[in-house]
């Protein structure tokens, strides 16, 4: 046994718009993996180290559902442009030039510590094409402590000829290579991800989802995000009543598929994907920049979907989760004006559970701080914000989830390793 | 004749829509009076010192118009109660608090640090209904470099009766106390601020319409934010068609005031607005937090109207003013979706405009780095954004706009001074 200890006020979101609470708590870890929260030391822990973090929180740390690594250099660039546009004169262009592996270790280098000082320690990425940047951003991510899923993208058509699209032969071996060279790490695991069905041939998505059911692998990509998308893919495959169906039928559509986006997808797509057990990876900031449209949130949760959250740089602006945080409960506030007040907002305590507990599911977690799991967390120090009166923990945390930035982050733990 | 020069990447918004950038380009200020900006330095300046910046952007600073600075302590605060709860609940309490003077010497002071470190260095802004703690605002703005309006509140119904609430004689002595003493300061000026039409009984609006009228003074208060509201100031005022006529009657809707929200503004009320010369903060944080609405922003820019941005914290999150602009973008996305893309959105060239030279107007600055004015500037060190192909002068402006923070910012210049 190997017991450590930390000390602070201790709040975690174990379900939805639940929210535990200990003032001056212990989380008590053995070998970084969780033993429980406890508000008075039990006896048997008495002689262990403790980390006394005093008055600070200590909060589960974020889990970012869905995010284009290759895309990190045009943050906050191009948000004028209507979304073809967008993609034709940034997106590809910039996500072209990770052929270049010294480009590609100095930007996902940087990429991998802002994540984990925002306090994001899980995450299900896109890469790009290129295979070899795909996994130097995976050595990136775990050098750094982020955990989870990364993606060599798969496209073959409707991409940017010459410069940036594959053949189908290419786009099999790259991945087939992919796969192999991804055997080597540990904390971050290769997903397959085709980008959306516009760019993939047949011929590679009915091969994907072989290669999927064949190596047991989860699927990321991306579902009804805006009208016209949908429109073109109907034209694609008129054999299909609905998006969805497009991965469906070529089993791209299973359990753990991420499916990024879900604005306009119809109670049918939503029960679907209930019964499937495809994760929504919600993304309010990018829905509102590249004005893809309002989520139906609090629908999507009262029918028991499985939603957590995406920053989705660079169609959202936001890399740190907190503030995507804000940006779902903002963004469904607009849902509640545009529906005349019918549909209820997202609350603080909900949103911190959609970027935390609701993502951390996926890597197997438990909710909240959960014994047997390894510690995700981050502590938090709110001194520097705004003077005010006593609040209360809830009160602080919500203090934080909208104005805390890096500079509040003093310690970030992953995969039960303290990593910042 | 006290010449300086400042040289770097100069980037102005003279009108909505139109931005002017001068790059490695110089601007001249004489004991910091804006002379010209030139591409190169002209021979009779040529022995004049020169801050040279580099490769930092020179921007506009910000002006923001509408905040109420005893709410800076509920920041990020109470944001998932309904408005009148939230107005019960946190408001008034928290504003109570300014009673006492050695608490607001100490919030205040970390305000005015806040709001100069972030860029803006001009506001018009609520007080509470203390006078000592709105002197003590107005001085701690003067010493951090902050310019503008301050209005120590009237209100004299509707409050919280015994804890944060005038009588009518209170409210008319104090204004004549806050602005025999506002007259001390120089940078800082008094503006009459009934709080809304609800919460000002007709003999003290009758008294502030007849105040500003023999003293020459403008006025600020709130207009149309929401629709519970709006009926409200129906029931107040039977006599009055629409919520712009309750002040009207009584000589408080005039050139230069400051109408916060506007979000439901009627045709006739926006045209009312037009003819007075009436300036619309619009809040655009604000709105969404607290589920006011979607101002019809593209339909007031294309009537003329004299519209600016507002933090309004604490309905309002975020203080920067970069932020507020990203926020007014996004509720001008948020409206256009609404309306099925009938409107169109707040470009980022806009944007900067409205927060900065549609705000400087109400100070008497001209357009831009307009010759005559005093200098009003940030300088913005964007090096450590993430890395990226080389960017235009626009779009290093946009992504500024969307990512900095005041670790970004390395100088300050308000009223022709360096104040940070």
């Amino acid at each position: 046994m190997s017991i450590t200890v930390l000390k602070g006020h201790i709040v975690s979101a174990p379900k939805l718009g639940a929210l535990e609470t200990l003032e001056n708590g212990y989380l008590v870890l053995d070998d970084g993996i969780i033993q429980g929260a406890f508000s008075s030391l039990p006896e048997r822990f008495a002689s262990a180290p403790v980390s006394d973090y005093g008055d600070r929180l200590i909060l589960q740390s974020f889990a970012d559902m869905h995010l284009h690594a290759p895309q990190y250099p045009m943050l906050g660039l191009g948000m004028d442009l209507p979304l073809l546009d967008w993609l034709k004169q940034y997106t590809f262009r910039t996500e072209a030039q990770f052929q270049d592996t010294d480009y590609a270790r100095e930007i996902y280098r940087q990429l991998a510590q802002r994540l984990i000082r925002s306090g994001t320690t899980r995450v299900v990425m896109f890469s790009s094409i290129h295979t070899d940047a795909t996994l130097i951003l995976m050595e990136e991510l775990e050098r750094a402590g982020v955990t989870g899923y990364v993606g060599k993208v798969n496209m073959d058509r409707n991409g940017a000829p010459g410069s940036y699209q594959e053949t189908t032969e290419e786009s099999k071996r790259e991945t087939l290579r992919f796969l192999e060279a991804a055997a080597d790490f540990s904390r971050v695991k290769p997903i397959l991800t085709p980008r959306f069905t516009p760019t993939c041939t047949d011929e590679l998505m009915a091969w994907l989802g072989q290669t999927a059911r064949e190596r047991g692998l989860y699927v990321q990509s991306h579902l009804s995000e805006n009208k016209q998308e949908i429109a073109w893919v109907r034209e694609l495959h008129p054999d299909c009543v609905e998006y969805w169906e497009t991965y469906d039928k070529f089993g791209l559509f299973s359990d753990h598929t991420v499916m990024a986006h879900c604005v306009y997808s119809s109670a049918r797509e939503r029960e679907a994907m209930k019964r499937r057990n495809v994760l929504v990876a919600h993304c309010p900031d990018s829905n509102i920049n590249i004005c893809s449209g309002f989520v139906p949130l609090q629908i999507m949760l009262e029918e028991g979907l499985w939603v957590a959250l995406g920053s989705d740089i660079a169609g959202g602006a936001e890399l740190p989760m907190n503030r995507v945080i804000t940006a779902a409960i903002r963004m469904s506030k607009a849902k509640r004006i545009e529906s005349e007040w019918a549909q209820d907002f997202l609350t603080v305590i909900e949103g911190y559970y959609l970027g935390t507990t609701a993502g951390a599911r996926y890597f197997g977690a438990g909710a909240g701080f959960a014994p047997g799991d390894p510690l995700h967390a981050i502590v938090v120090d709110d001194a520097a914000l705004p003077k005010t009166r006593a609040l209360s923990l809830r009160e602080r945390l919500e203090r934080a989830i909208y104005l805390m930035d890096d500079r509040s982050i003093v310690a970030v733990y992953s995969e039960g390793k303290k990593v910042v």
